[in-house]
């Protein structure tokens, strides 16, 4: 199963070069995790922070940024998740525009207690929406 | 008295058009605002919010926008005051770039005790501050 | 006729005092009149700016916030015009949670060629396209 | 030689979490690439780019997150180069507050003329400006 998202690039996204500022690609990224709770996990993300107070920080970022996207530009993020430990997990993140690869990014994400700020497990529910979106093989 | 904040327009900070996106104005404002409690009122903003739980929600906002702004202007952003109420008051910000006005906001303020999210008297060290920045005629 | 575009309250739109940055009101405002011009007026935003040059820079904002909003609301933004002039026209924000008004803003804005920056005469299309989401009286 | 900016984590910066939402982090290493341009290399940022037509493309990030900021940190962003190629290099940016590491990047960045989006050998001056700021040793 595949997490996708739909977006698009907007007048505020760019930069004084004409193209996304690549910092709004993390934007992107992370709607489209913002998303994977309520459309995979079946717990929409504020839920999970404010009542359940678990909380995934992230520590760990590696980006590539192939393609420049430009206002107006429609994109496809894409969410699969490669590794699921203890209490952490990877993600990667492909954004598609036309179905051509522009920028991915494999994301390390802690989960903690928001309240004590301190590491948990992850918790069965989040494990088992992780499993649906994990890839085949690692790419 | 005049509280001034200078600051630069960002690579990221304009649009598709190549102008400041106008939303960020209001950043440009904020910071000046976040500024006064430290360096007027002698708080810093974040410990006046965490610590005292005081907050300041905006209300009203009413802006001009004259002259485009563009990435690498050098602005000054000067705030003032120009009615302070029982637990609201008025504050005018100008954007000033090389002494011309480019943009200019009136924004009404309410206070609040964070906690209960409900309206509390302007607390007398902050009203002694916006009163050091009152305009001394309407402009 | 009335154009509305449902949005989320993004996790990194509030603020330190957990809720919404007010400045990020003014991208849910855009985001709904980027919409307009694929949706209404047939062209999208992005073809108008780059293809036919026209652009529509923000000359005034006054706007009301009533009710905070929170991460995690679902809001609907709905857009009408209020005045219609020759190069310019007023549209009308009505930021709505549950049904309830929790935001509204009159923006005035200009009509300008992109590459010469000066005021043009409403193009018609787009005048037409502003006709339709013209409120019935004013409120 | 090292170049530093200091910077504060403003109230806006922060997510649902409380502490400054991950993308933002990018904003701040990129106020400290731009300053780099005026005040290491003597050309403003914006000038390199609207006049000299040179832009400087990010294509590869790595960040670790260590330490989460809150709204009010003081931030030092050090930007040193640890690589210098024909036409690209690899910058780091260490966030530290109160001297201690918070987060750490290594950003890849090509070299292009902006008008036909190629890419161009860095240009002298620019190299000398990186050099000036190279790591003695690997970190």
């Amino acid at each position: 199963m595949k997490h996708v998202v739909s977006q698009h690039v907007r007048f505020g996204d760019v930069d004084g070069a004409g193209i996304v500022y690549y910092p709004r690609f993390f934007n992107y990224f992370h709607v489209a995790f913002e998303e994977f709770f309520g459309r995979v996990a079946g717990v929409p993300y504020d839920q999970m922070l404010y009542k359940e107070r678990v909380g995934f920080p992230t520590v760990h970022v590696e980006t590539d940024f192939g393609v420049p996207l430009r206002h107006g530009d429609a994109i496809d993020v894409e969410m699969t998740v490669s590794r699921i430990g203890k209490s952490s997990f990877v993600s990667t993140y492909r954004v598609l525009r036309g179905g051509k690869l522009c920028a991915r990014a494999e994301i390390t994400t802690a989960t903690v207690n928001l309240d004590r700020m301190e590491a948990i497990p992850i918790p069965d529910r989040y494990r088992a929406a992780l499993e649906k979106i994990r890839e085949d093989t690692s790419s």
